[in-house]
């Protein structure tokens, strides 16, 4: 980002480090596909399910998903749609439970489907497998829906799946994805790829009026370009699945704490003693999860050590002990 | 409405026609009501709940809610608000289901509760005992949180409970009232029960700036004057019950239908041989309320008669027989 | 109405009256409109404008237009767009204050031009003449834009023009009209005509989702009906606009009152000695239209009667001799 | 910004980054403001107009402000007020243009006024007077309004009128600032100031609802507080006026040019002849202000040197030559 510190370049996205950054990503999704920044996670969800609907429209989600969780309402607000929330395994959705919610087409009185959103890896740090979208894909589409990827944390998708990331949203029948870049080493920005360069028409409005143009976005630009330019995303996405796995794995032994969830990205679910969570609180952030169950989330990040981890076990043990 | 169309008044509500239809409502809710006037049941409810919530708040309702299913995200686009639908055996909610909604208060991430709404009678013709209201409204208020009640179908819950309109609303805790006259005999117009006036505030801005400011006020109120001037809301509601029982009690006999809600208003909920159903439709007008299931609603209402049932069945008998 | 009152009809709009109504509007302004009806003249403009307007869109209507001064906000809050108010005289607008106003086009940080609005008579109660109205579909047609009308008093338009309802509306230019019942003595309910059909592909979700579906719609018709079937519209128009040119003769003789406007349909504004007001306001109901200048607005109806103007003429003559 | 971005800190601006950025600022605007961060400008606006409006006010401004002209309707989508543009003589407002729109309190049918904002320095370059400020400010608050403040150039503001940043915002009646660091030298992140703590009970979740909650928030809290630990935003302001007040001296000679507003801050506009425009811009980038007038407005920078003024000069009089 220093380097495009330097001179002064034209505003709001018309400069060489913004080309450079969309060039680089349409690399990986294609050619003929529409990429712009903003500047949150929530801001990427949002304006991309804007961009795909009507005030008149419903979106299928997860009852986990960030959408419905933890943006405080801003789908709704700013799009106008209902959420529709369905039940999710492991954070997880399939046809069957969405399959109840795609009726009502034509009829006035009821909200109408539009967008099936999905997550991934998803909030319960399970990973969809391609097949697993696909069909997704293929129920909606009859009906001339769309699916949005909530891609936040897509890098420990990839690097869970060992694919490349077009395989498991474009080439899967997702047409909106945010794609993010804060949990994963960047500063901030995110990015919202349409797959069909049609489904962007207006998009510069509604992101300018959902108050997410950047006058500088080449710095936005340049953490995408140091990120996608090598593999530093997926290196980054690698190491914090791999301290995942390895908390998982340090955590397995210990007969009071039962993983609940697969360990497929960054975080572990856990369920432990009450008591011992204020403890270790107060040495560790996290969150958690669910009071009445007294299950936590720890995350890991692209910057975690095995030295953190070795000394969270460490004290975890201690508290049980 | 003869009466009130002679002469002219004052227009926007300022005319006596208006002033008595609230001083008779208020006779029945409280002198320290607020009570106004709208056109639809959906804008009752919706501008209702505009009055007592900030666009970062939550919704608690049945997932059979009329807010849910039956106004095409009118809630969410007006108030803001994420609506959280929950399960609701035969239409009605409780804290058990409400519960574990009840979270994430002051955690800007997380739309803040703010209000539980139920339907009285609910969707599925079920009528809320005032027990079984008060114990939610026990449950929210707590937190600081809103009981509102869409009474679109209020007067046939009246008629079953064999009680007072005020007993099972203000008395049982409801803060926010949705109170129909469309479905029981009127052109058009529905009234908002304010049981507290300062949630009402603002309302003659919600209501203006939400297109539901009628210029000419005095029709809706002579509706409303002809309806509880004496007991003719009651009469109309006592009568549709009644004619929902007598149908239930028709069909009672025949094997091939099954009843599937109890009947305590004036809707008869019923699976039914798929194959009946186009036939019936083409000589009476009802929804189909589960394609799936093959579930029918049948409504009766103040103007049905014995022998409309009477042929209603005749023709059942015919089909299945 | 007591007719349409009879039996049991379909709900929502799909029954006989409200067909028949369709139908006879349909004849005025061509088969391959879209005619809808909405509760009030505030819904048929702000409905209408949503269906041809993006969020980032803007509306330039003249600075004494309802949907700026009399909406509370409405045509903001429901569409979201910029409403741009442009110097009018005497209530009018042309091309040459709407000119400045079309530029930003196709660039992010301008709301983008999309509508003129027009109301028809004004609320000055001027009329437009149908070249005026063709003057401003020229100036705005290249830009893609659309032209509205306002015509909660477009009876009373047609009345001064001696001209039919088409002449002056779609083959004038405009896209989408309000045309006005309520204050050419229907009792509520107004009709949004879609000059082009297109316009109105999401229209029934709109309404839906601005709380505006009748569910007993056949009363709007009926109204639209009787007042369409045959001349009465017109009679009305004429009726109210001649007790407003009587009114205008009655007071030219006394020197201490101006009429400020031209008098062209049913309203006559007037500066008058600021003493009269209240005294007059004790016998009649009026607004005061500017406090400023004393000047004040005296709208005559489809009942006004000779006589009532007589006696209000007999009064002012008193209180300021 | 390299400081912070060592270790790991709690996320959503509970962080000691922030803590310090909000001391400091806290230690300008006193102890019991409300300081809280965002992305952008416009951002900054209209979440700053969010908490002190309801959705049926309307917000007077001049007809070049940054809201009225350059957010894309942000402000009405975000808040559903109405925007009451005024004519503005150099970029600025008073009491002779608002007062005409001080109406209609109390009236459903009409917007209630609830806010004046005004732009500081205005976006025509020129500098309020604290006395002009207060004059608003006394004007407004008998009706209960609020001054909102446009800061997005305070900074220039500041430096031009050689005064401490309270003195011509809180001291002068100002309710809520926008304060702006991208044009002076931050990457991104401005602020917003409540000088009533009151003001700011719901912030939080208006911020999170748009879409402006930076996970990462010690970033911006870092170029805030690296603006203001000393007085380096001075010392960026001062430069930028110098510049702009050297590139109107320069130009001052030309008589093919002529300057159009007071120099006062680190703007100048200028009439140029129309055929040099597209010359300069292949060497400079600028905005032309109005194309009918052929105005261009050239602003400096805190890097903005003499040579590039020099250049830009010699280009000029080549081209005019």
């Amino acid at each position: 980002m220093q380097a495009c510190n330097e001179g002064h370049v034209v505003g709001y996205g018309d400069d060489v480090y913004t080309e450079q950054a969309v060039s680089q990503l349409k690399n990986i999704f294609g050619k003929d596909t529409e990429i712009y920044f903003v500047f949150t996670g929530t801001a990427a969800n949002v304006i991309g399910l804007r961009n795909i609907t009507h005030s008149f429209n419903s979106v299928i989600c997860a009852e986990t998903a960030h959408i419905e969780e933890d943006e405080c309402g801003a789908p709704e607000f700013f799009t106008g749609c209902k959420i529709i929330p369905v039940p999710a395994s492991g954070g997880k959705i399939n046809a069957g439970v969405i399959t109840p919610h795609l009726r009502g087409f034509d009829f006035e009185h009821h909200a109408q489907p539009r967008v099936v959103s999905i997550t991934q890896a998803t909030e319960l740090g399970t990973v969809y497998r391609p097949g697993e979208i696909r069909a997704l894909s293929e129920v909606i589409k009859p009906h001339g829906m769309y699916l949005h990827m909530d891609g936040a944390r897509i890098a420990n998708a990839a690097a869970f799946l060992e694919m490349d990331l077009k395989s498991f949203t474009r080439d899967a029948g997702v047409d909106v994805l945010s794609l993010g870049a804060t949990k994963n080493g960047g500063m901030y920005g995110e990015a919202i790829i349409f797959m069909n360069s049609g489904l962007a028409d207006f998009f510069k409005y509604y992101r300018k009026q959902g108050m997410q143009l950047a006058s500088k976005m080449r710095y936005i630009a340049a953490q995408f370009t140091s990120l996608f330019s090598n593999d530093l995303w997926l290196q980054n996405a690698r190491h914090s699945n791999r301290m995942a796995r390895y908390l998982a794995d340090q955590i397995a032994g210990i007969p009071e704490i039962k993983i609940t969830q697969p360990v497929e990205s960054n975080g572990v679910f856990a369920q432990v003693p009450a008591s011992i969570i204020p403890k270790l609180q107060q040495e560790f952030f996290f969150y958690v999860w669910d009071e009445s169950r007294s299950i936590v989330r720890w995350m890991t990040s692209w910057d975690t050590t095995p030295e953190d981890i070795d000394r969270f076990c460490v004290l975890i043990k201690q508290l049980v002990g």
